[in-house]
Order: structure tokens, then C-alpha cells, then sequence
């Protein structure tokens, strides 16, 4: 193939705020997984937040398709960034996260501060967050790709994913 | 594992219909892909219309990571089904479908009805149709899951998608 002209732009500040911004404000997600019987790529719908560090963090059952393709294959990636309804979606911030799935056990000392976390981020998930089936699982950044609308594309590391925002009334 | 309960329901007319009326409506859909490179799961936001059967299409870029990924995996998966902006967003109705990519050459005999239909679809397209590095993909449905909310989740052929809508004015 040819080369072609990189759309990749250097990671800034402003970057880093709003790949932050689009996690912190996710309360759903895209998750791609990998089809535990053929390897192909499966897609599905999940509630989101974040743990105290700012890990994306998602409740599921263990009955679901994507909590076993997770556990064969815990290299997964969501999507993230909602668009408005009007407009072109595609001008609209996304982000694009490959993830590592870590399964929090329900004995897990930090698992009493990720439920308080999750209820206050997701009210509505007290009818079934501490039913049997359901968990919680850490969906551990290893890199990602912002698009922040037609030829704003950037590369982020899990270090630019976790910097501390620039604004703010921090300390 | 132990056997689980089946959470899927025998697929009826309401199901098909709810499942053509996602994709119809769609503008725009997650994509998962397999990485080129490591095989692993990938996801972006694509754009989504429909050809005159109904099949999903979607416009790319020959410079996006999905195009690259399509080309050497054309075993995808794309989901459709935007959340409202306000209540849980996993009681709104998605579509998970497996597809396979076939994209449409710029000399290929349908190439400008699809173009027409798509700028039907996506008006503001119209500033990139025509760039060298776009083209149509259609994504060939191979199978899908409906998930009408908790507890309402489907299985459907190629052949239920494809179903004309049971009510209408049709003929």
C-alpha cells in the first residue's frame, strides 16, 4: 500500500481533557469482544462508570454472550461518546478504547466501594446489582483512539488517559 | 459451566419488526473489527444507511484503521440502537449484528444509486462522497441479537431481517 498522509495529530492538553470528559460522562458504552467459539468479533451494549482512579468499570451478568467471551478472551475495546441527536454523528467526539478485562470478585476488598460508586453513577442499578449473576469488571485502558470530528484524530496512551485534568479547582 | 436458564425468546413478528425498524433508522452505528495487525478486538463509529433492499451500508474512508481492518478481516459485527438521553440506557432496544464487508467498487453498477440513496440518508455527506478515498461497504447481515430491554432478547436469521415490516400500507 501506498503511504499516506498521517490524520494523526500530536497529543495535547486538550486532547487528554476531552478523552477524560468522554469517559467521566459515559454511562454506556460499546464493547467489542472477540465470539468465544469462532473469534470473530461480537458487539454489544454496556451500562459504564468508573472506579475512584477513573477506570472504566462496567456491571454485567454472567449469563451474558460478552461476560464469556470476556472471560476467553479479556482483550476487548469499547466505544464511548455519545452524539447529539441532530447533526452528523461523525462530527460528534468519540473515543476508542482497547481494554483489558479483570474480573472483580464479589469478596474483592474494593468491590463495597465500586458497588457505592456505581449506585451513585447508575440509581437504577439497584434492582440487580447484587443479584448472583451479576459483577463488576474493570476494563482496564491500554490505549485509545480519540476522534474528536473530521481530521482530529489522536493517539492516547493509558498515561494520557489518567493525567489529571489541566482545569479545574483541584487541591 | 453449569447450564443457564435460556434468556432467549422464540422470535415473532414484533421482534422482526422492532430489529428492521433499528436498522432502518439508524444513522450511524458502532463497528467492531479485528485489528490487522494483532488480531485483537477493535471498535469505531461509523456512519450507517441502507441499500434499496434494506441491507446496512455504511461510507469509509480508505485511510481509516476499519477500512484496513475489513480488508483483511471482513467478518465484523455492528451495533445499532440509540439510548435516549435520559433512563437506563440498557432498557432501550439494540441490535447486535454479525456481518460481512463487501465493498462496492466506484464502477460498479449500483454504485450511483447508492450514492443517491445515501445522500438521501446523509445529506451532509455530500461534502466527502466524492473525495477519492471514500467508498461504500455493505455490511451483509449473517445473523443477530435483539435485546428489546431486560429479559427481552432475540436470536435472528438473515432471513427475519430481511422481512417485510407486517404492517404498513405496503401494496
Amino acid at each position: 500500500m501506498p503511504d499516506a498522509p498521517s490524520p494523526i495529530r500530536p497529543t495535547d492538553a486538550e486532547a487528554r481533557d476531552l478523552a477524560r470528559r468522554l469517559i467521566d460522562t459515559a454511562r454506556f458504552a460499546a464493547l467489542a469482544v472477540r465470539n468465544p467459539e469462532t473469534g470473530l468479533p461480537a458487539i454489544s451494549r454496556i451500562a459504564l462508570g468508573t472506579d475512584a482512579e477513573g477506570c472504566p468499570v462496567t456491571l454485567i451478568s454472567t449469563l451474558s454472550q460478552h461476560t464469556a467471551a470476556l472471560r476467553a478472551h479479556p482483550q476487548a475495546a469499547i466505544l464511548v461518546g455519545e452524539p447529539a441527536s441532530r447533526g452528523d454523528p461523525l462530527t460528534h467526539p468519540r473515543l476508542s478504547l482497547d481494554v483489558r478485562a479483570e474480573f472483580v470478585p464479589r469478596g474483592a476488598p474494593d468491590h463495597a466501594q465500586l458497588r457505592t460508586r456505581w449506585l451513585s453513577l447508575q440509581p437504577k442499578a439497584r434492582l440487580y446489582v447484587d443479584f448472583a449473576d451479576f459483577g463488576f469488571v474493570r476494563l482496564v485502558p491500554e490505549g485509545a483512539a480519540l476522534n474528536g470530528g473530521f481530521g482530529r484524530a489522536y493517539l492516547l496512551t493509558p498515561a494520557d488517559l489518567m493525567a489529571k485534568p489541566r482545569s479545574g479547582t483541584d487541591g
